[in-house]
């Protein structure tokens, strides 16, 4: 895969698809230095902004099984993306769509990197005045082994490495106390696993427990995907039910709104920060190719920047590190 | 059990024992109409505000294995208090000690209700507007098998209608999707057991994800003790996180501290209802005695709000509700 091909963006995936998702993708040709192949039904997308479309006429909506959907929707955008970046006609794919039907047509399209038992969804969890913390995996595996934790936290460090420069990550595996003995049988066999074979200059800090991931106490939570999504959509629904508070308190009477005014400047590089859209969305590591997944309510902001983080794992080879970080013991 | 019986109050548990225990156990005594019996070591306990004592030499502190320290510690303020339980000298225990010592007391020494498999802790989660969301179990059991989900279920409806006079309790089962195909093989199989069995006016509403937790959709959260733990206390550090931040804020110049005195009146409502002190903490549901679990960083403001949930558990006859709903298919 070399950084000169096009990021392929499924134009059909997302609750404001395609408007938001085309004008995301504009903007990011525009702005980003990078080409990009929008994957489509023409019918729909019209001129598609001027951009280059990958031709196909099945959709895969928000609620349909994902695993079966791509079988039966061969011609659907997410498979058609995959499809790209399997045969080199895109060097990363970007949807906003079914997170399950994502996984499964890049799995099903590109395969697993040798070695990886299973791929794995790693998403940012924002920490204003801090790198995010990375949750891996959020989502894609309810039932795990040990050994897969172990994968996980090695492809989440090296996420850790090359998008946000941590030079020797701190890894946590999410607990319910931080002793060692603490926890499910899961856990306890992650946590000696992590503790012997994590390796690649990755440092195992031990368990963490939830009110660590919004802190600068650890880089990278490793857990297995029911826990994880779990955790991941606790905290989206708490920090919207936090914002929303303020919020209504800040538009209850005149004086209120006034008084907002003056601490508004200050709390919206918050709310900036702590806006998934600001973040780029997850990865799916340890696919044979790179594929974000951006969350389903995408606006055109959050399209550019999960090209970013698109283009930026191109760049750094994200699947060559994986693949030799999980590889280190054979 | 008769409601004319003290209640015991563990005086050496939590971060601020003994003096905000005695301080809340005497505001308790003297506003509640319950009579208290402090329980712990007199040298210690100096006068105890006036307050009886049941005298006992030993503490478990917070770090200790609590299954361990209760086999251990037989003069243990909370082995002493669960005694007291037992042995009809108290009608129920408050502590603010270490939870799974806590746990390990009331099970050895109270004994499970008749037909219970496992005990649950019951916490409340709060939601500012509306009665708080019961998540059920928060941390007493890491692995789980269905039938105890589908018995966290009842106990837990049994406390919605007994502490929020919620008359047909909406119960939803913690997972990954709505769908009743999504989630853990664990998930799956109490999703059909809740469905079939739940009964006593109960209303299973199907799966719910995390950010359910703080909205009036549901009324019990039914989830395994690992799980349910991860939430609460992603949860914790989520609202500390944001609260931090609007109060940083909020202090940050002259000018925005004269605003949010205009704000506060209204803001300090809802940290209120958010403050776990309010909410008199959580219950040990499927003992056969009443246990109030309160967090380790109680005030005696939260030590009165948990005698005050006791003792309406007692004259509620809780346990004795629990023990009907349990065993409502023998």
């Amino acid at each position: 895969v070399t950084a000169d091909l096009p990021i392929a963006v499924d134009a059909m995936g997302g609750d404001h698809a395609p408007s938001e998702i085309v004008a995301g993708a504009r903007q990011a040709a525009d702005t980003l230095g990078v080409r990009i192949v929008l994957v489509g039904d023409p019918d729909v997308l019209g001129d598609a902004a001027g951009l280059p479309v990958i031709a196909c006429r099945e959709v895969i909506d928000m609620h349909e099984d994902g695993a079966k959907a791509v079988r039966i929707k061969k011609d659907s955008s997410l498979v058609r993306a995959a499809e790209a970046v399997r045969d080199g006609r895109a060097s990363a794919m970007v949807s906003a769509g079914n997170t399950g039907a994502t996984m499964a047509a890049a799995l099903l399209r590109m395969h697993r990197v040798s070695g990886v038992a299973r791929p794995a969804i790693a998403t940012p969890i924002p920490v204003p005045g801090s790198t995010p913390t990375i949750l891996v995996d959020s989502g894609a595996n309810a039932e795990c082994v040990a050994p897969w934790l172990l994968q996980f936290a090695q492809m989440g460090a090296v996420l850790a490495v090359e998008r946000y420069g941590i030079a020797s990550p701190r890894v946590g595996l999410l607990s319910i106390g931080e002793e060692a003995s603490k926890g499910t049988t899961l856990v306890k066999e992650a946590h000696a696993l992590l503790k012997e074979r994590l390796g690649g200059g990755a440092v195992f800090v031990g368990n963490v427990e939830g009110r660590d991931l919004m802190t600068d106490a650890v880089d990278v939570v490793v857990t297995d995907g029911f826990t994880g999504n779990v955790a991941l959509k606790t905290l989206e629904g708490g920090m919207r039910f936090a914002f929303n508070k303020v919020l209504e308190v800040m538009v209850s009477s005149d004086e209120a709104k006034e008084a907002a005014k003056v601490l508004l400047p200050s709390l919206a590089p918050i709310a900036e920060e702590l806006d998934p859209d600001s973040h780029g969305g997850a990865v799916l590591l340890g696919v044979n190719g790179v594929c974000i997944i951006s969350h389903g309510s995408s606006s055109a902001r959050a399209v550019v920047n999960a090209v970013r983080v698109g283009r930026d794992a191109v760049q750094a080879d994200l699947v060559g590190k994986v693949a030799l970080a999980v590889g280190r013991d054979d």
